[in-house]
């Protein structure tokens, strides 16, 4: 009895016309095989979600295949024939031998492929930023004859127009981060642990909301008094206080795609200069709604963030946004001065206002948003509101 | 009003004694400033466990200053101020025009620092196994009369012996191990969806055992019928049924320091392969743990537990187990035949008796253990049944 392919969020032609991207600007940069070893890129391709990206692993697409074939762990192989839309005949499983030994591993089992399949004198295009120098050497070693080209981050490029049904997946995640800052505005209270707290926050993200669960966690932050200066901490033992300031930020995550949210929550009155920050955010954040449009740049959408909340007395050192999309950050566009990238419709961005101003003062408020034909559609339905509980 | 410290787990001469172990390995290699970038060895040599590697951060340890000092995004300062043992002047935040920045990165800013305190002659180890060819190619050009040398893995291999302080810390770690796999006996029932029996168990490996609390979530796995040949999908949107099996990996983490568990739990009566495969399993487990003492090898480690398995008619590909530690694996010696790492008291590893057998048949079930003296101590006090609920 073989194992049924699983649940899959998207049609064979959804990939089909992502690979379809992919291969043009291979055949733009005339490459005619490319290695992808990116995780998001991977899912972004086939589906795959399972985390076997621990060891080296890679899909090889070539111009004159329909479906890539996937190389990785044998181990891991059966979780490939399973979630990728690709049959099953395209998923190769490395043997073990590879794992934990010192003079050869899985990358030796890509090349072995990549030669196998004719393409040892073939230009063929890697993702250099993910591969170590001496992963790099030994692809120039073991395939002399091939030119070895760098793809950049063009896959990222092209995942950051998404498809209808891509915005589909998006505000289904982001209903489930609803869902969790709701139930975080529940479970704050003085007494409570950091880690009781963020344990019903993140058992409400896998649960999920309106019938659909989150398929993963990933990235979660709750940075309390006195560590509001901070951002990345999980969460640590202590226990919420009367006056405790609390910044959250979560995630709802579908099949990989991931809709972000911050929201602060003031347990008892919030001090005036965390209220003041969080009108001057507040008007930031409407401000920047207000300019983010097809035409406009990225940069144009952080300058409209700094003014605003420029003339509310702050200043927000970090970029104020980026794009969004499968596995949390696409390394493409920022909200950022000087950001050239042109908006387009079915872009998505976090529009991330986090504001760690001193070691006293720190504040969190987000919207993940997707670029419409003429302005911007915000996922979440909660309130702009500083929390007070 | 400064923030203070975080609650710190280790007290600051743990920290030094193992800064000294680097430091002699060091000048074993004639190395006088090494560039740590592996999160683990981070919050090995500091305590830091903030999420902050997703840009470029690294902490320079150099033979001259007794505490190392933490480069990294100004963002994330705060947390590392909070968080490492180290006096706060030891940290120092890059700008922000760093990040998304395609001209420079925080490679630029680690250089730079390298080269302010005098190092740009020195010979200067890295973990070139992290770098990609491009940032080492960077630090080649910026700092052209250093010697680059390449670290290895050598603090995951001084990483390997724990303390007595480590080892209660994992000891934490494996009781809420237990609590979660616990918990997930509890809650695996018909027509429950794998999301929230993942949600409930995860919640309770956050919740934590014994008054303390898990301080992550990490690695989870729960691949139940008819996907029980595969081994790192998350959970999916199915609900169990009557006959369904369930294999789930999971994990207590504290400070970072991971204690790792697998249990097979069966809906109903488990099939006859199934029932016999755990008979071998055990029987291998046991016969491993029979063997692994002070002065014996890893591969023997592994050649006894293949010979019992082998006994009941079944073999397993992969590894039967790896050094574990903080952020799970630790990249030097595994349970495989002929690896020849000589077991030393307070190694500490993952018996990791996961099989995958065909699509049909897969089956989990580990311990997470200690050498002792003169044998070993298994950290979870979970039985080593094949649970049937």
């Amino acid at each position: 009895m073989a194992m049924p392919k699983a649940t899959q969020a998207f049609p064979r032609q959804e990939f089909l016309r992502r690979l379809a991207a992919v291969k043009a600007e291979m055949e733009r940069r005339e490459i005619s095989a490319l290695v992808v070893i990116v995780p998001a890129n991977l899912t972004y391709l086939t589906g795959y979600t399972s985390k076997s990206g621990y060891v080296p692993q890679a899909l090889i697409v070539t111009l004159k295949d329909e479906e890539p074939t996937f190389i990785t762990r044998k181990m891991d192989a059966a979780a490939a024939i399973h979630q990728m839309f690709v049959d099953r005949t395209r998923v190769l499983g490395y043997p073990e031998d590879l794992i934990a030994n010192p003079a050869k591993d899985g990358y030796d089992a890509i090349i072995d492929h990549l030669l196998d399949v004719g393409c040892g004198q073939s230009t063929v295009g890697v993702e250099a930023q993910m591969l170590s120098g001496q992963t790099l050497e030994k692809f120039k070693t073991r395939a002399p004859a091939a030119k070895i080209k760098d793809f950049g981050n063009a896959i990222s490029w092209i995942r950051g127009i998404k498809s209808d049904l891509e915005i589909g997946v998006m505000r289904e995640a982001a209903a489930i981060a609803d869902a969790g800052m709701r139930r975080a505005i529940e479970v704050v209270r003085p007494s409570v642990t950091e880690a009781d707290a963020s344990a019903e926050i993140i058992a409400t993200l896998i649960r999920g909301a309106n019938g659909k669960a989150g398929t993963d966690i990933t990235g979660f932050y709750l940075c309390a008094s006195p560590r509001t200066s901070t951002c990345h901490i999980p969460w640590t033992e202590d226990r919420f206080q009367a006056g405790s300031q609390v910044n959250i930020e979560l995630a709802g995550v579908r099949y990989g795609y991931t809709s972000a949210l911050m929201r602060t929550i003031s347990i008892g009155k919030p001090s005036d200069v965390v209220r003041r920050l969080h009108d001057g955010e507040v008007a930031g954040l409407e401000a920047a709604l207000a300019v983010a449009k097809p035409g406009a740049t990225c940069g144009e959408v952080a300058s409209a963030f700094n003014t605003a909340l420029g003339k509310h007395g702050f200043t927000k050192e970090s970029r104020c946004g980026y794009a969004i999309g499968i596995d949390w950050t696409e390394p493409t566009s920022s909200f950022k001065v000087g950001d050239p990238t042109v908006l387009k419709p079915n872009m998505t961005f976090h529009l991330m206002l986090g504001n760690w101003v001193d070691e006293d003062l720190g504040y969190a408020i987000s919207e993940t948003l997707r670029i419409t034909e003429n302005g911007v559609e915000t996922f979440s339905a909660l309130p702009r509101e500083l929390f007070q509980v």
